[in-house]
């Protein structure tokens, strides 16, 4: 090949690429080139995860566990059917590393531009909350500000590196440390909750660098780009945007909440905090409560909780993190809405309203339509896992905290994903791709046509409640 | 006492009883009258319930289980801690029975009378949708509906006590027959659930006269009052007022997903259908998926069911029946407001419609603050039960089914009810009232002052989903 076919070639490729582009932005809506890419990303990766060389023992472990995987890692959730540490090769964790830092810190940056840069049907608002919460007007001001939340991240993943690769060499030395602490690192700060040892974290219950180190990792990246770069630039609660504000209160009455309750029942718990001492105990409850944000790590055994904390845990999972992050769940900036308008309708109110702001009718409504359809979601998982994993056995618990961590994102584990049927295990990769693009993303990418009735109704009553 | 006396005694009797109602109708709104009275009736049929002479061996039940057994019987809930056909006398019985009367029948009627007569806060929209349904502007107009309803009531009550005494005379003669079909056609439409026999309605699961009977009286009574006296006056579709179509519609929508999910699941189920021929389990069927519209009545054995089966009972007796009915739950009509309104978010639509009418965003508020607040109150419940039926043990569906049962005054159970520990009793019996008010109605009745705030904020904006 001369310099002369080389160009040519280098520009037919351009050509095709450009073709491309240009085809997903006239034939596809925004959520419709978010869902395709993250079934190509998924695919890919579990193409890789089924070579032989990606196991440690050199066989493959089988395309539905690969694809189960890769649904996991790309969607940041967690939940394996193999151990990661022992599985794996460390070419197959290497690939589910990547695959994490794609599908968290590339989509919350990526996905947001996407949204942006192409938005016409729902894009419209997200342009104008993220505009407002980062001064800036342009498409080109939103790469620069993308670029700026990458910078921020890999600052935020090298100093926990630096951490955990200190805490860990005198265990593993200072190689061994610094994979771990890489692995680790990439996985909290994605919200993604692989862990490497089998147990997840449960070995450093009580350490106070590990705990402060992954916790600090998940909650910034389940804040998500908007709060993120609302807080490095404003540096002033008054200045935040609305968004921020009620993301961050929401976010601070669910940590302090999980940990207080946390605390005060697992302290009756002997096959919890039975050995723990009241340092450890603070740091578990404190862990354990923010885990459930999205994160999926766990330092001490779900299955050993009580049954009260356990469904505590379901519902925060449940509720999840903010938009635009690396978390999933409904939402907590969804979940402040909602409770802001019942409250409203509570009080004869007839306007809804938070930090002096008003929050419009439309926004509500589409809080509604989340809130409703991912409880349909998940009710509809919880209720085929228990025909799917044999349905004359009673494990609802076990099967409804599955469903629920499957769709927020989560990744905690009763202990159920490691004895999943084949049926049981598409069910969860299904729904783990579902609550990772989230219910309005999905709707809008599949539904066909606007339906708008051009007939004025007349408006009538129907009792409530 | 002369007769002068009398009439002096008898006017200072109708001077007291004039200035309490003009008391009432000053100092209070119609919630705090509708949640007083409740309370008060419950107290005084605990207090009957408690009398040795109601138990039928001459010892008091005891005054918890009194309290428990009078708010399930004017809640018509159904939910039963000791036997009712064993543990009390007949007298006790009648007075149950006089309770789920009052409790089912009489609210229905008075409660909307009370509220639209004396509506002032929640009284102008229910109003509107009475008006419209029944032709009926005047005061006294809707005193005479409420007549006309209790006579439709009494028409079909006594109908059903006439098929039930001719089925069960051979069994037990007339004279028992008769009690027998008066306590469980007063039961069946007032959707209470009291059963004289301990298995409930079990023996006659195959049975088409009680089956038809029981059922027929149990959807008319769930249909409720607006939709009742609509259908009696129009007795045309297309003239129906969009209340009663949203309610039929709904209805008829869960009572054929409710016999096609059960028929399908428990046929794999050798606890429930193993015995039974093909008719036994189509009427099984039919009975069990349209109870939990809040009937509460059981043929088959709610413990032995499929946890599939038993979770669909849980979402069904959730959703519930229609408002201004002997039903609970957060009503058919509330959830059907919540799935137009999210099938229009999806669609990109721009008004909420049905049957070529526009639901207001007022409506779907309340539907909303309905729906928040019912499960915040469900999950509460289920978590506190968790935590007094003994945290270390593992029977949460048995909670959540108890939870949700106390809630929408449906009263069945999975069997923990009579295993309740006292605490337990107390928080099931506060639920059933909780359950039976409904949010709204509570909240109402609690609230202080209108804290509408006059300032106009500016609108902002928050990231949805
Ligand atoms: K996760
Ligand atoms: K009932």
């Amino acid at each position: 090949m001369n310099g002369n076919d080389r160009r040519t070639l280098h520009s037919s490729v351009f050509r095709v690429l450009v073709a491309i582009v240009n085809l997903l932005k006239n034939k596809m809506s925004p959520p419709q080139l978010i869902m395709i890419i993250f079934f190509c990303l998924i695919w890919i990766g579990a193409l890789f995860l089924s070579l032989p060389y990606s196991s440690s023992n050199g066989e493959s472990i089988g395309l539905l566990n690969a694809l189960f995987t890769a649904t996991s890692a790309i969607c940041v959730n967690g939940l394996v059917v193999v151990d990661t540490g022992s599985v794996f090769s460390t070419f197959g964790q290497v690939v589910i590393m990547i695959m994490i830092q794609v599908g968290g810190l590339g989509f919350m940056t990526l996905g947001v531009m996407v949204a942006i840069l192409l938005g016409k049907k729902i894009g419209l608002k997200q342009r104008l909350v993220i505009q407002q919460a980062t001064h800036s007007t342009s498409a080109q001001g939103l790469v620069k500000l993308s670029i700026y939340m990458v910078l921020i991240a890999f600052a935020f993943e090298m100093l926990a590196i630096l951490l955990l690769t200190v805490r860990w060499h005198s265990e593993m030395g200072w190689g061994q440390a610094a994979y771990y602490a890489l692995f680790h690192s990439v996985s909290a700060f994605n919200n993604a909750g692989f862990a490497l040892w089998s147990d997840s974290l449960s070995s450093f219950v009580g350490d106070p660098i590990v705990n402060m180190t992954i916790v600090a990792l998940f909650i910034i990246g389940g804040l998500g780009y908007i709060v993120v770069v609302d807080l490095f630039r404003k540096r002033s609660w008054r200045k935040l945007s609305l968004h921020s504000k009620v993301v961050l209160l929401g976010s601070g009455i669910l940590y302090v909440a999980g940990f207080l309750l946390l605390f005060l029942l697992e302290s009756w718990n002997p096959a919890t905090f039975g050995d723990l001492n009241i340092g450890e105990r603070l740091w578990a409850a404190l862990f354990q409560g923010s885990t459930p944000r999205s994160s999926g790590f766990n330092t001490i055994d779900i299955g050993s909780m009580l049954t009260t904390s356990q469904f505590l845990l379901i519902i925060l999972m449940f509720i999840g993190a903010a938009s635009g992050g690396t978390g999933g769940g409904i939402k907590i900036n969804t979940f402040v809405v909602l409770v802001l308008a019942t409250i409203n309708t509570f009080r004869g109110g007839s306007q809804i309203h938070a930090f002096k702001r008003k929050i419009g009718v439309d926004t509500v409504m589409r809080a509604l339509a989340v809130v409703m359809s991912s409880l349909a979601v998940v009710l509809l998982v919880a209720l085929l896992l228990t025909l799917s994993e044999g349905m004359l056995e009673d494990h609802f618990l076990e099967v409804l905290f599955e469903a629920t961590s499957a769709f927020s994102t989560t990744g905690l584990s009763m202990g159920l994903t490691s004895e999943l049927s084949p049926l049981g295990k598409i069910i969860v990769t299904v729904t783990m791709f579902v609550g990772r693009l989230g219910p309005l993303t999905l709707a809008f990418a599949l539904a066909q046509k606007k339906h708008t009735s051009k007939i004025g109704y007349a408006e009538d009553h129907v009792l409530i409640g």
